[in-house]
């Protein structure tokens, strides 16, 4: 006979949206069980975010010195790579284990095992039938897996994360997020570095004049684009990997080809349809406005298994946040996309929130658009960086509906701008109120003159 | 006779403040001469913020990558003196000229001279009779006098920004913004660094827990701190300055002895008794709350030279827009110094808004003082940094009183604090919003916890 467990909340994923749910409800008294099939923790701090920044902020230091040339810094820095992938591994590789005790202490229930629905009520880990009064999908995402021939000889971004040595010549599939980043921090530890993309849009969530800018700052670190190249083939030849792409099959000799081409729900190997999950056009967890299955009742989702295309921490916490709520008190809360400020962090770093000015002109939202290049004001001519740039997106009525700004400190200036949507505040308002100086939060009021 | 002129506003000082007030005016089509005795530009430009922040921003570059040895950067970095001043100083030696430039488009006279009240209505300069119909006092302020003997040895900071080599032992008399700042350049440079102070309190405006956590930091760096020593006298002996100070005569031996022991309203060399210029207890302009001379009321005053202690150039800027809209429409504005966030930029910057604990304690403002350590946040642990740490002060409806940061980038973190002051907004909303992920903006959420 089965082994049958009925536990008051089964949370698929132990990343920051199941982790929230776990929190909450265990918090609140409800019986909780998280299943993992990976370490604890979730993608941000073992293979997103956390690492990441760790290596952006290793190499920021780096570029930093070299921006700084000619301004009586002595001695130049290189990437030790070996050194920086096992310090960033000892900050990481701790958190599993953290998180387990966490959820001892918490009294939660952490299994390790893959999730399988058997029946809209029933899902099996580990040889147990759970069947739960609540059932949180928060499984995250997964690398959408590339299929020309060849694929297998890709390097996934897990596997980039765990290299210990840095190939000299490395090629990125992908113009997202992913690639961005991981593109700056091999080509400031010495990679020669090529992206390669299908289309000719990189960063679609970013404005196109911003991220020109920042692809400019890239090109000096000797990162190279190709676009409109869709790779057909990949294959070994002697001690190259050899990739063949785009219509005049052109060749890319490399050490190592990532596949970065996005990422995707991680939601097949879960049995959607024994679960009877309808999906979304994205391929992720339909849900309603409360984060609940439109198909399924028994069922909430959270994070990047939803596929809303945000795929960021603080709405995974967000919505990690509203389903315990739900759970707890009934569907009551429902997620607030209207101000979600994000960063890519490539060097210099772009970041972003509220609307876009092709989202404005394609909406007829009548806006004025501040825009221009940031380089001539000293935060950036004392540090030495020749690309910042901004563009701000005002309401008739002078409130922010949008900005971009790419430079360093960008993701803490996008913060202001969020706070001045979330506020309603005026430009006036910004522009008469006093910030701490020189900060780059300051520099705002340069935008507004 | 003399040469009487007679403008629609005359400005003393060409900083900030006076900047403020002379564009305004000018725009507003009013005949607007400016007078200043030192190159036009003012403190901050030349002697102040922005030579300060450039030094940091070269010394934190060399700094963090001490504070991340071990985690893969290959190579050390070392200050050369010389070079870094020569920087230094070419972004700051073309303003004065650029100031000239804009006042010669923007239709303003400037006159390079000492300007001195003759009557409550005349200020002579240059030869020249000055009767405006307004006259603007910002003429900032000057570095506090020491007068113990030997006190013509001192090396002013006007002089340390012009210091062509560093001096292998230098001692700060001081305990204020300019000593610290100046001391943390010079320890990272490479000087044996001692801050020698009169009292046993230092950075009296702010929070003495959160300095303490930036002394220790301060010491990781080799700067030695002694309290409780005025000084008695300064000699030379050889090759060495000899500072002796406190009851018990203690002896430090240097090769550089910076006056850093504040500054005062630069009042005296305007014959403020001629211009029946009320003085306030600090030695500044006596103003009213329309910034207006409260004994001459064709005199405003802006900037450091009203001695409100405040000293920022944000402030000076609101002053100077709020003196040139009530000489334009009459007395109508007042400054609002409610919400004035700033940073010492020491390694890490210390950042403070609002009330302070000790003041809450005073005025028996009821409050949650919520403070700790941020050392084991993944913010600061990336980036090496030891003794990063908060304290906010929260109201009992939850909004926020006051916050003090140290650490790396709090000049950003204390806008978002400020801004949620501004808005009162409280703490349930500063944790339900969305903010870029990693930033350190992002950490007032672990501060809520």
């Amino acid at each position: 006979m089965a082994n049958v467990q009925r536990p008051d909340v089964l949370i698929i994923g132990s990343g920051p949206a199941g982790g929230a749910v776990a929190r909450t409800c265990a918090a609140a008294g409800k019986q909780v069980v998280v299943a993992d099939y990976q370490p604890f923790g979730g993608t941000c701090p073992l293979r997103g975010c956390e690492p990441k920044k760790f290596l952006f902020d290793v190499t920021n230091v780096a570029l930093r010195r070299m921006h700084m040339t000619e301004r009586g810094l002595r001695g130049c820095l290189s990437i030790d790579w070996n050194k920086m992938m096992t310090a960033m591994a000892a900050m990481r590789d701790p958190i599993p284990q953290l998180v387990e005790e966490f959820y001892a202490k918490s009294g939660i229930t952490g299994v390790h095992g893959k999730a399988q629905f058997l029946a809209p009520d029933t899902v099996f880990i580990n040889g147990i039938h759970y069947e739960p009064d609540h059932i949180v999908i928060a499984a995250g995402a997964k690398p959408r897996p590339l299929s020309f021939p060849g694929h297998e000889l890709l390097t996934s971004t897990d596997q980039f994360f765990e290299m210990k040595e840095l190939p000299s010549r490395i090629v990125f599939i992908g113009g997202g997020f992913i690639a961005f980043e991981l593109s700056h921090v091999a080509a400031i530890a010495g990679a020669q570095v090529d992206v390669v993309l299908r289309s000719d849009r990189f960063l679609r969530r970013f404005d196109p004049a911003m991220v020109e800018c920042m692809i400019e700052a890239s090109r000096d670190m000797g990162v190279r684009f190709h676009t409109m190249l869709p790779p057909n083939s990949l294959t070994r030849d002697h001690n190259d990997l050899v990739l063949c792409a785009g219509e005049d099959n052109i060749e890319f000799r490399a050490d190592c080809v990532v596949a970065a081409a996005g990422r995707i729900a991680h939601v097949e190997d879960l049995n959607p349809e024994q679960g009877e999950l309808e999906l979304n056009q994205k391929g992720g967890i339909s849900v309603n406005e409360f984060m609940q299955s439109t198909s399924n009742s028994r069922v909430y989702a959270a994070g990047d298994v939803v596929g809303n295309s945000m795929e960021l921490t603080p709405v995974a916490s967000m919505e990690g946040m509203i389903v315990a709520h739900n759970i707890l008190n009934g569907n009551e809360e429902t997620p607030d996309y209207s101000v979600v400020p994000y960063t890519l962090f490539t060097h210099p770093p772009l970041s972003t929130v509220g609307l876009r000015e092709e989202e404005a002109l394609a909406q007829n939202v009548l806006c004025k658009v501040l825009e221009g290049s940031a380089a001539g004001w000293s935060e950036y001519r004392r540090i030495g960086e020749l690309y910042p740039a901004y563009k701000v997106l005002v309401s008739e009525d002078n409130k922010i509906l949008g900005a971009t700004v790419n430079g360093h400190n960008s993701e803490e200036i996008i913060n202001i701008f969020a706070f001045a949507m979330r506020t309603k505040t005026t430009v006036d308002e910004l522009n008469k109120w006093l910030w701490a100086y020189p900060s780059f939060g300051y520099t705002i009021r340069y935008m507004f003159k």
